[in-house]
């Protein structure tokens, strides 16, 4: 938790902003309760919701807040334990010692939430509510408003603006969910051995984000089979002469994020074939992070770096045309049809429940609806404090080249005959996570993982 | 997954169990779907319903199915993926041939689920459920029936008299998590030293039950304040001297549960006085171990177990009178307040959404209302077959000590003067998994944790 006066001020700002936009009424906020993974109490790993915790900051099952934009009211619900329960949970501070940790004085039991959104309604006063994230929180504002459909637009747009841009205290917390994430990335590299199952590198590295970290900031993609992209299965023994992607990251104790893949030779060496494609996502990698600056638009990042990817596709006569042609017509979409990257914060996405457009795309920016910049979740002119991944991949999709092939779709441009020899290459990401300044960008952490070829066969063959 | 046969075979005797007892109507299935973590894509790790794998097997979110009690129709529900999904997730095998591998012939989209409950309610035919276990299934009943509080208490018992009884291939499939709860702890054993964060022995451990099974079967406890019972939190530091309780499990890829505890001394070494209560936990473990067998109500090895503590206890001047008075008086609840044990199999508390009472309780018993007892969760007559836990401890919680001084609960009996010696002692339980055979038990699993307190000291030395 951060020292009281952040969270103070977040809920001035917000209250402010609401307040400046003729926004009347409250402003609900619903945390999180336990998740069940088997039966109602045997739950998965504690997680609070991410708005909570950027407003209220504690990390506590059941809890929830009223904001009142126009007298500036302050309420957190929540329930003190009871003796019952301290015999099996050991004494307990008491929910008001710790609504006071993130500077909010007035406490009332959970149960009261009822009849205080109730009085609101029935004075007419608007409830502002997010969308919520969580089935639970789903029934809680059907039971209380009738209806969990109705979130407010200015409440999601006021929060989106203060959480895009991260604060000194967020991106010190990002740095070290960075360097969690750095420490498992290595120890995953470190283990990989062709004959064993990827499920044993996953266990490992996961084992390292738990044991200093609240553990990964989404399931692992650890495969080789890099082209099918939401893929969280690690039953497959290693086999040497793939490429293995491992799209992994560590929340920190924080609970914020670290994003990073990187793509192994499964042998410690790349072939030929595989350090051409690699080389030309590390281009892209490298040049999209040169771009990263404030009033740069990210679209017109991820642009470039189809273009650097359709240049390096061009060399190797798997594409041919003119390059602005064939950006302007999408085709590096064949090849990554996901997105650059997207902003990175409480959440590994950041916001997404917020509205992925509402969170990625300036208000005069329409989101595309081609294969791969139709997927960019980020796409706005970026400004000092935002957090993105830049992360290009090339992905080598029977299904996909067999569709365009059929459709027509590329055609006079993509070198069909010649993907045929690339049906089982699988798929290279690499992605790194980027801060951005007043005069450019950072990478995230203390360290960069390895990443131009050389020096992953230099770090593999320790 | 199991071979086709189990689980035709399951639903075949399911059916026959309600046909037996005169119902009519449909059995309606609910599967998981993911639950989200952050926002809504970013799930925790997948985990199907339990009492679905049980009936169907299928590992995969957003299946449902209707059995048709009268004409023993069988149909799964769930979606085939598009073309759209493959590019993302690779070519996957249809539904259809996902439900030949456990014997469904039938099958339809999962949107075709909602008119065919209408038609049967239409038809004014029941529609058996289970109670859900997750948010998403009460929604989904809301959705389909108008309320999700109407399950069905002889579809409920049908179930539990079914899951009760372990079949060979579950028996071995809990041997596996036993297995791997073994090494996950014996890991954390070789991990305890004075001076680190409880987290890293939890990350170590967690880490080997991933690298080969699903992951923990609950959350894990591990803590030097083994008095506080639910106590999930893993931020302290090791500190000599003191006892560290570590309750934990594995679950295997299979979703069998294990569930172990032991206490080790933080220094290697126990005192004299952690040595003395140690030893009484221990016996009272082995004295249930040996009284478990079929004909015995685990209740009764419960009262067992509970005198063998007081008889320790007595020995040591903490308590004093006659034991059999103090038994029945539930003297031992002010040590033990949780029972002996519980069911085990596909949930770590087996089937505890059907029904703590139905699931752990004959007929005939009633539940106590005595602290410890009337934690019990299993105490009906065991029957070959039945895999429960055996986890007697003792706890010192000066709360509940001084409430039971204030309240004048145990007076003449309990040696209050003499207990406050021990608020600082912290606590121990001692957990095996075992299952009752044709003629008495074994312990699951292919080897026991070392439990006795030289052997735990000669373990903890290497």
């Amino acid at each position: 938790m951060f020292a009281k006066e952040v969270y103070v001020s977040r809920r001035r700002t917000l209250l402010a902003k609401m307040a400046a936009q003729g926004q009347k009424g409250i402003i609900l906020f619903i945390g999180n309760v336990e998740a069940p993974a088997q039966y109602k109490d045997n739950c998965y790993k504690w997680r609070q919701d991410s708005s909570w915790l950027y407003y209220f900051g504690l990390d506590d099952p059941q809890y929830a807040a009223i904001l009142d934009i126009e007298s500036g009211e302050e309420t957190v619900y929540a329930n003190d334990v009871e003796i019952g329960d301290i015999i099996w949970m050991g004494p307990q501070p008491t929910v008001a010692s710790k609504a006071a940790l993130v500077g909010v004085a007035a406490t009332k039991p959970y149960g009261a939430l009822e009849a205080d959104v109730e009085k609101a309604l029935a004075a007419g006063r608007p409830v502002h509510h997010l969308p919520p994230t969580r089935y639970y929180n789903t029934l809680k504002l059907m039971k209380l408003l009738g209806s969990a459909d109705g979130s407010s637009l200015p409440l999601i747009q006021a929060v989106i603006s203060m959480r895009l841009v991260k604060e000194e205290v967020e991106i010190a917390a990002i740095d070290d969910a960075c360097a969690l994430g750095y420490e498992m990335h290595s120890v995953a590299r470190d283990s990989i051995v062709p004959g064993i199952i990827e499920q044993e590198i996953v266990g490992k590295m996961e084992g390292v984000t738990l044991a200093k970290g609240w553990g990964v900031s989404f399931p692992t993609i650890l495969t080789q089979h890099g082209e099918t992209l939401h893929n969280h299965l690690h039953d497959k023994v290693i086999e040497p002469g793939k490429l293995m992607v491992i799209d992994a990251g560590a929340e920190s104790n924080e609970h914020y994020a670290s994003d990073f893949t990187r793509t192994y030779p499964t042998s410690g060496k790349f072939t030929q074939k595989q350090r051409e494609i690699y080389q030309i996502v590390c281009n892209c990698n490298e040049l999209a992070f040169s771009l990263t600056k404030p009033g740069t638009a990210y679209r017109d990042v991820h642009l470039a770096a189809a273009r650097c990817m359709l240049d390096g596709l061009s060399a190797l006569g798997l594409v041919h045309g003119d390059l602005d042609e064939m950006v302007a017509l999408g085709i590096a979409g064949l090849f990554q049809p996901h997105g650059l990257g997207h902003n990175m914060g409480l959440d590994v996405h950041d916001m997404e429940d917020l509205g992925e457009n509402l969170v990625g795309y300036d208000p005069d920016q329409t989101r595309a609806k081609q294969l791969g910049l139709g997927s960019l979740r980020m796409a706005r002119r970026l400004v000092p404090g935002n957090v993105i991944t830049d992360e290009p991949g090339i992905y080598f999709i029977p299904a996909l080249i067999e569709q365009w092939k059929q459709d027509g779709t590329g055609k006079g441009f993509v070198n069909f005959a010649k993907l045929e020899g690339y049906y089982d290459f699988g798929g290279i990401r690499l992605e790194d996570d980027v801060l951005v300044t007043a005069d450019g960008a950072r990478r995230c952490g203390p360290k960069r993982l390895p990443i131009a070829p050389d020096d992953v066969e230099a770090a593999m063959a320790r």
